[in-house]
């Protein structure tokens, strides 16, 4: 314990606490500072995106550009100067999307874009040709009887809502996870969604099917905004709609993937105690992974460099965890914590960067109530970038659930999402959505965060260890 | 001659033209306002391009939506009640787009987002795998030797400018049209370009490769902007970058399709006499053809269907017509041509709906010298909506194009072209695209010149006839 630390110690059982009690040192805070404006002006987080998006691109679990991202991965934290560079294997599934053809065939033709969704089983070699039914909701799915829908194909065509914290995007991925099971349950062949995405071009959301990795048992495609307008036309003809599909969509065998680690280590008392800056490394298929997740790999990567190049180590160590698989079932995020649930409470605390390079806007958190102070402290660090404080109850972002759910703390960093769910999982998400700046406004507060939560004496105490399991059951939509 | 056309006529000799003549008669002037603001209100417009959008679709020439378009053009004429509603047929040319399949094999693999343009040949079975050779412009690729070209695939990257006048295009459309030929011309295997428009969106912008109805030899792509980046990042790389790309593009048989003509006749001693108002029913593919040309097929319908209804016969005929294939040949406006050679006499000024459906910004025309204050008076007209006063070198349009060169007069009625090529000739051009109050203000623009050119004594002159043909030769660069 420092003298300064001891000090603080001491104030805090001489003075009302939520007055004068300082949780963040003076030197820490000056220190952090400096790095926060050093990102705001440059950070070294556009050249990696750059250059995964550029030389590996798309990397879905299995693929081949998965294993050529972890061989970037690797080389590159390597060549950034990092320590205990290595990668975690992890069993990944592999789906593999194929074609899709699915074209209106009455009341009149017309061909649409669309993309099969992650799991989605292939169609039959001769393909589907069905009457649709369209709700607009899960509860309209649901209140339907297996008379009006078996022999069907179901047309989930919600729309999802526009908003900064993606708020929108729960319900839409709940329909697009649990309508097929909803929909097959009362034998419909096939279920088909608006797209779970606010995009006004015809580029198609995929995301995944699954929930709680059960397979899906009927094909699941997501229309294009503008072709679930077509469709929603044709049905108010009041003619019968019929579609005909074709999907060549399957799974292949199990692939090796890893999580890739790499750390600044700490120095000293606290050396053993790890600050978690996680991203996944994997992306879907059709666009290059630019804002999900390249941008969370170059935000957490840049951010750990600027500590480790801050001229002295950390006092905890700062590990990087580039996760494997997050989009099809969080494979490496629960590797992860299987692999580390001996040493879980050597977590302190966790950092996830997955929701794109837009502005950070929010600090919030999930950690012990009388580790509140120091979360209000950092706040006050982030304020000047714009940043409010939100409540006690960031989820921290999936890859990190795991260990959130054994009982480690986290840190949430909100990115404005109002425009992220126009590029989000579809062929749209490319380096050309990157804002240099708002890169590295996203560096500044991780880089910020990241170093007072290494550097303080105090941590964010422990959360109680939860095991809620959501699944496609009514009582949960 | 009416009394008050005598009256003009008397005072033009009288005094000086410039400062007291009136073109416009003000009972006419009073009617075209009217007309004018009925249109800003409200027009029949966005119902027709919704109609043919969502029912017909896609519909390049020589495809079933085409016949389809066909079909529903003269189902909609006849039930708006116009006159002598009728197909003539033309035959067009029948180009397949297939499957494409591109991809950087070296220095790392990655695949790309891209389309065939139309009229390209496919490749061989086997496809084709080349080293590519970067350059910025049509005139960087002439100066390449046929050593430096020979057995590689040439890639011109050129990035279209954004304007609101489209001027950008122009540049673009003529590495589409003259890249392969020169490309070819030094033994390049084939042709990729960056998309010649400016959608930041993985959708690839497609158009015809032919110039003088020549056909391309080599194949010929176009990128997405996101792909063409890719591309010259790699270049940047300096080490070999190779291409392996596959296209089943090929010509099917020509096929017969129609221009579709409908009539307000006119009523009097003018009434042989035609107003025309044109636009083009056929569209690329890739899309559903709302921008281009739906909305033009809907501003010229609209704009006839107001004078149509308004209580009182035209002087002249005003005659929409929907040309078959301007895309591809503009087959149609050059059998319309052909086919009224004779009474082209008869044909007295032409108007063409063919950028979309920004606002109408610009009024310029292609007329007489001494007809120049018709349009200045219709200027006034317009400009209380926003349109500035253009120049006498107005186009017209490419379907007007061979009746401007045998000596019709025409007015031109500028879009706001400052977001067209973000969707033009893309996946993206759906109805999603198509602002109504913008359409109805293009609708009481056309309605408006069109009512004035059909109701006033005088008209346009006749222009000199002229045959400029534009090669793909340097000096027409």
């Amino acid at each position: 314990m420092t003298a300064h630390a001891r000090l603080l110690l001491l104030a805090s059982f001489l003075l009302p606490t939520t007055v004068f009690a300082q949780a963040i040192p003076d030197d820490v805070k000056v220190q952090a500072e400096a790095l926060r404006d050093a990102a705001l002006q440059d950070s070294v987080a556009y050249d990696i995106v750059e250059s995964l998006t550029m030389e590996v691109g798309p990397r879905s679990a299995g693929s081949a550009g998965d294993a050529a991202a972890v061989r970037w991965a690797i080389d590159k934290l390597n060549a950034l100067g990092f320590k205990n560079v290595h990668a975690d294997e992890v069993l990944v599934p592999h789906w593999d999307r194929g074609t899709l053809d699915i074209r209106i065939t009455a009341p009149y033709p017309q061909f649409l874009v669309a993309t099969s969704l992650g799991g989605s089983p292939g169609t039959p070699e001769e393909g589907i040709e069905a009457e649709l039914v369209r709700v607009e909701s899960l509860a309209e799915l649901r209140a339907l009887s297996r008379e009006q829908l078996a022999g069907r194909i179901a047309f989930v065509d919600h729309v999802m809502e526009r908003k900064k914290s993606g708020a929108g995007y729960a319900v839409s991925t709940r329909i697009r996870s649990c309508g097929h099971v909803v929909a097959a349950e009362r034998g419909a062949l096939a279920t088909v969604i608006r797209s779970a995405g606010t995009s006004t071009h015809r580029v198609a959301h995929t995301g995944s099917m699954l929930r709680n990795n059960v397979p899906a048992t009927i094909p699941g495609i997501a229309l294009a905004n503008a072709d679930a307008d077509i469709l929603a036309y044709a049905m108010r003809s009041g003619e019968a709609v019929k579609l005909r599909l074709h999907s060549s969509a399957r799974y292949l065998k199990q692939e090796m993937s890893a999580n890739v680690v790499a750390e600044v280590p700490g120095n000293g008392d606290l050396a053993n105690e790890v600050v978690i800056l996680g991203a996944h490394l994997d992306s879907w298929d059709l666009g290059t992974g630019a804002i999900d997740d390249g941008t969370g790999v170059a935000i957490v990567i840049a951010a750990a460099k600027m500590i480790m190049e801050s001229g002295e180590s950390p006092r905890r160590t700062i590990r990087v965890v580039l996760f494997a698989n997050e989009e099809f079932g969080l494979s490496g995020a629960n590797k992860y914590a299987e692999q580390h649930a001996s040493s879980i409470d050597q977590h302190v605390v966790g950092l996830e960067a997955d929701f794109g390079p837009g502005a950070v806007w929010k600090l919030s958190s999930q950690v012990a109530e009388d580790a509140l102070d120091i979360v209000a402290e950092l706040h006050t660090l982030l304020e000047p970038m714009g940043i409010e404080q939100g409540d006690n109850k960031a989820s921290g972002g999936a890859d990190l659930g795991p260990l959130r759910k054994a009982g480690m703390p986290v840190l949430g960093l909100s990115a404005d999402g109002t425009e992220y769910f126009d590029y989000h999982h579809t062929a749209d998400d490319t380096l050309d959505k990157v804002d240099r700046d708002d890169l590295n406004q996203n560096v500044a507060a991780y880089v910020t965060a990241a170093y007072v939560a290494a550097n303080i004496e105090r941590n964010f105490g422990r959360l109680q260890p939860s095991n809620n399991v959501n699944t496609c059951a009514a009582e949960f939509d």
